[in-house]
């Protein structure tokens, strides 16, 4: 690991998921560098989306607006979950409107055992380098999460061929061809694991796994399909905390608590503060949980169900976040009343 | 209510409602009269989806298409959720490839004030023809069930315009402009009470309410926007059994059991059969939750998994049924390797 970067100066996000006494919980937002904010707008309509993903400059550059803006206890480097995929040889295109588009889609049990998880920290180089850079450029401010997306949500977009409210062509594949199936998670896993040791090595004190579409799968089929990568991956990750976030999948919170090495669960809005805290018996830390819509509502309700937010999961071993992405078409004043609602919580 | 139908030959579904002792759980699929069907295909391509669902003598015999092919142990109506909101003055086209689209969406708080409830039995008259052509072509082979959408739902698409994976625009109207659409949800109660009972009175043996949208919302919003007229039309609804199918609000499963006259609850598939039946504490009938993707699977495992979903809900206050609608794709055979697996379990 590269030690010659700038000290950190706040490190709340960091001794939250150690669940380290806090003098309030640390705060940041899934997808906080995002469409939401003019000065992403303005590098939006000057690049492609790859081009600003690929850039290790520009990906700098907008991981860093949301710091600059509002001040949030973590940077998290901007990326996409498909960048995976990609280095495993799907073509994926950014189609403004509709989302990602993959023009070579697993369709046969060939396409499927043709996946190999080959040098992938080779070929994405740019986002380590985009992380090295970013931690110099952030000067120790706050810490920087690397990121990668869960192998059965790549394996929904590398078999769909592109976003679904079902992901049915996947799910059938799975049911259809479950060799061929668990050869593509396997090399995904493998894949992942490297990819964010790489991310750690560049720079990363701490990594996400986003599994967005757990809550597809009945229980059966996550303990069968999801959860083993999970812990897999939790476990290959040793030198920064890992934040598992597995959306929708409200049933498995008792189980991923306990089998995995997981510092952090993030929480989606369906489920209470208290059914988690419940579930985890308080013995993990959970990030969570604001219903992204609410950011929609006037300032006054934000920062009331914020603070209750919070009242609710209790200061310690707790992350203020968002339950998903932010959305496009939230002010940037409601993003900010949302992170300093946090910030000023108790004083 | 009409009582000049013709005597019911097959009353295990109504049973199953009833919590009656049953030889083997009564079977139906959620939309099983759909795109699968080849002989739904050939009237789809003669006539658009609201001819279709507009002319009682088509909607009749789409309803008895899957009841000839199949033979399950209930029949429900052809008809689209989107009645309502059409009754309630909102402009719906069916966009192939699309799914719905409304004209004029609510947009203001004096459009969502402009919503008014009145004699939508009256506007929707086709569909109390339809029911009671088909309950008379059924000729009591099996009972028909009529249905809604439930308020939420129905008010998702109203102000999103359109179908959605989030149903932000709603959910923002919701925050931003609470009155307004307290006004909405309550005109929507109103219209929805009345358009059971009028199909009731038709010839409906029971009603089923789709909220189809409720597992967006969080715990606290659902006890505030879905489930009150839940509990209201489903109190209403006095002469025949009723069934709600809160889909994706398995936190909600408990309250939906103690609080509401309902005669059985629909489950998704993300819901264990032990967590519904210790939720509702085996004193209701459950429905569900055959993962439709499911269906995709090959035969020997469907059979399979039918039995092993039958095992764990157990024969009583059961009724088989998927955890959502049946997908387009879906072979006929697999459809009837699922409905004959239960007609078979235990013989």
């Amino acid at each position: 690991m590269n030690n010659d970067f700038p000290q950190l100066k706040n490190d709340l996000f960091l001794r939250a998921l150690r669940g380290e006494e806090v003098e309030r919980p640390p705060v940041w937002m899934m997808r906080q560098a995002g469409r939401y904010l003019p000065q992403y707008m303005v590098l939006r309509k000057k690049y492609t989306f790859f081009e600003r993903v690929e850039t290790p400059e520009l990906a700098c550059e907008i991981t860093l607006q949301p710091i600059d803006e509002l001040e949030p206890d973590a940077a998290i480097i901007f990326s996409d979950i498909l960048t995976v995929p990609q280095a495993l040889g799907i073509d994926v295109q950014m189609i403004q409107g509709k989302g990602p588009v993959m023009g070579n889609p697993i369709k046969t049990v060939d396409d499927a055992f043709s996946i190999l998880a080959e040098d992938v920290p080779g070929k994405l180089s740019h986002v380590m380098e985009a992380i090295t850079l970013t931690r110099q450029e952030l000067n120790g401010r706050v810490p920087l999460i690397g990121f990668a997306g869960a192998p059965w949500t790549l394996f929904c977009y590398m078999v769909q061929g592109e976003g679904s409210k079902d992901f049915n062509k996947a799910k059938a594949f799975l049911y259809q061809h479950p060799e061929a199936s668990r050869h593509v998670i396997r090399e995904l896993t493998t894949a992942t694991i490297d990819y964010l040791q790489a991310q750690v090595e560049a720079g990363a004190q701490a990594v996400q796994l986003f599994d967005s579409w757990a809550g597809l799968l009945s229980p059966e089929d996550f303990n069968e399909w999801a959860m083993p990568s999970l812990l897999e991956i939790s476990s290959a990750i040793k030198d920064v905390p890992v934040i598992l976030f597995a959306k929708g999948a409200w049933y498995a919170l008792e189980r991923l608590s306990f089998k995995s090495n997981a510092a952090a669960l993030g929480i989606d809005w369906t489920i209470t503060p208290e059914y988690a805290r419940e579930k985890t018996r308080n013995e993990i830390t959970l990030q969570g949980n604001f219903d992204p819509s609410r950011l929609l509502a006037p300032i006054p309700e934000i920062e009331k169900q914020t603070r209750r937010m919070i009242d609710r999961f209790g200061t310690r071993r707790y992350i203020a976040n968002l339950g998903h992405g932010i959305l496009p078409h939230v002010p940037v004043d409601h993003a900010r009343a949302f992170v300093d609602t946090v910030k000023e919580y108790g004083t």
